[in-house]
């Protein structure tokens, strides 16, 4: 089946993916943990109608745009864990998605909430909270202030959120999981030291997800729905939770070295320092991609190993899940090696 | 203007980009060299029409589905530099391709070009050369065995090609130049010596291109339309031959530091290791991209600078102009400050 697809190009197992949707809403039911999973690891309808089935309380998108086209697609519950700037376009936009849906936005400054306030009085936020990741977000000691101000400037406050982001290294997710609970749990009792309540306290991220602890009361992880590169060599997923690769044709072909058409251009080009090269191969494990261009993957597989011949139809498993989807119109559904469907990336490109 | 755009979007100032296309122009005359730039950066009709008005012979690519999409638009003569591989579906879109244009496509092995010639007799082919990349391509004095190779199988060898790619890195545009040069003259000595013609030798990449000399008869550069922080890094480019940013909102704040709703899936994730970070601003040169999240910019702005402001609009120069296209489905063109016209990126995505 691999060997007819128009390579590169993207494919999904269906069964892996099921597997890895259930596991993930098997563990956060166990430990009494709502579920919002991160739409921007998928994109995609069909797998968001599947996660709120198994279970999830909502969706947590990145942008304005990612939540129109969720809602569009029939899903009634969004936050967008980002500190959204209403900007006059997106003022008018932000006011029609309140219409139609349960909408939550984050915030992270008094600034913002006011401006927020004026397009959109009685909108729910959630204040964004510094863990590590040192991004966007304010110092725990600092959420109750920021929730003060946005409450008198007339928005609803919910809670508090993180991102752990710093759990993005090897052997970091048990700190970072410990940080996010720290945070969330300094930021709650600074928030209710204003007579305020935190009643959702947010935080998650696949590669912590295993050790969410503490005061959470809602994880948000994107990628463990496909898995990726990154996850594998973080010990954070393993070779069989892996439902994405990438289809790529060896086109050249020189001793231990194969050239792949697949590049930075359908893979992404995210690699993190500690990643072993520019993606994994599902079928070579000990093979390593040195180098990617936008069009070739160069592989190099280890001396004695056999080597793929020309023509040949590999799968790559792409450092950075999201990236990749992200730059996908369609995803290929494979089940037991047949095609099966193709879903459209409908929030492909949502940047705004 | 910039203030009432959808950030984060990609905007082309199309007085710049009319300079550029002109310069490059100029100057591969001023050599007597053809001129094919690469349009995988563009990806856009539009400007590929122009470049082929101000005289370039015709256009390279680097998929099959970019050279479809040209076709779509009028182009006419087209060179897919690339080792293509004619799995079953690509053959016949090859065979349909080369009944409506000029077509010529990269080989760098017999077995490949025994495969094209099956599909495909009597397509004009390039002999792909190694000058020191070290991707796809024979060493130079293979060049002729595959040339050998090529026309015996039926193709019609009309000369070779390579990529300098290793000018892509600070003071190494000199020697790549040199070893572009070197590695197509000894090419060519090699194919002659099979009583072969290796009529065009094509090379050539905007880092390189005012070092280009030797025995070159046709250039390939692609980034030059645009820009980006790369060549201004390596020095290959200056500020005011920028002509694409990406327009992005601050949307937090705090001291020195700004977060930019413009992220890796607008700019693209590449950065390579001399990279002074995740790309550069257009007005604010001091200030770096400390780190780059799918949604968000970290930008540092020197001790005692001023600080853009909530909700202020800057544009971003990213990295790597290829991928940010890739990215986007349309570019926004201005001039003089206003939006003038939109773009379609008509072959975003064309990997295949």
């Amino acid at each position: 089946m691999l060997a007819d697809l128009p390579t590169p190009c993207v494919t999904v197992d269906a069964d892996v993916l099921d597997r890895n949707l259930r596991a993930m809403a098997a563990h956060t039911a166990g430990l009494g943990l709502a579920l919002r999973p991160h739409a921007k690891t998928h994109k995609c309808v069909e797998i968001a109608r599947r996660q709120v089935e198994l279970g999830a309380t909502g969706l947590t998108v990145a942008t304005v745009s990612e939540a129109e086209i969720f809602a569009d697609g029939g899903l009634s519950d969004l936050f967008i864990a980002y500190p959204v700037w209403p900007s006059p376009q997106r003022a008018a936009r932000l006011r029609a998605l309140a219409d139609r849906v349960a909408l939550r936005v984050g915030v992270d400054s008094a600034q913002s909430a006011q401006a927020l306030a004026r397009v959109l009085p009685g909108l729910e936020v959630l204040i964004e909270v510094d863990s590590g990741h040192h991004r966007s977000g304010v110092a725990p000691e600092a959420a109750g202030g920021v929730a003060v101000a946005a409450q008198r400037a007339g928005l609803s406050v919910r809670g508090i959120f993180t991102f752990p982001g710093h759990g993005y290294g090897p052997g970091r997710q048990k700190q970072a999981a410990d940080d996010e609970a720290a945070a969330l749990e300094a930021a709650a009792g600074a928030v209710t030291a204003e007579g305020l309540e935190a009643a959702v306290r947010s935080g998650g991220s696949t590669p912590t997800a295993a050790l969410t602890g503490g005061t959470l009361t809602e994880l948000r992880p994107g990628v463990y729905v496909f898995g990726d590169a990154q996850q594998l060599e973080l010990g954070t997923c393993t070779w069989d939770e892996i439902a994405l690769s990438v289809a790529s044709t060896v086109v050249s072909r020189s001793g231990q070295k194969i050239i792949l058409d697949a590049g930075s251009k359908v893979l992404g080009a995210d690699q993190q320092v500690w990643a072993t090269g520019g993606g994994r191969l599902l079928d070579h494990p000990d093979a390593r991609i040195t180098a990617l261009s936008e069009h070739h993957a160069t592989v190099v597989l280890p001396d004695g190993a056999p080597v793929p011949h020309l023509g040949e139809v590999l799968r790559v498993v792409p450092n950075h899940v999201c990236a990749t989807v992200n730059l996908a119109d369609e995803l290929i559904v494979v089940s037991g090696g047949t095609e099966v469907d193709r879903w459209p990336v409908a929030a492909r490109g949502a940047n705004t």
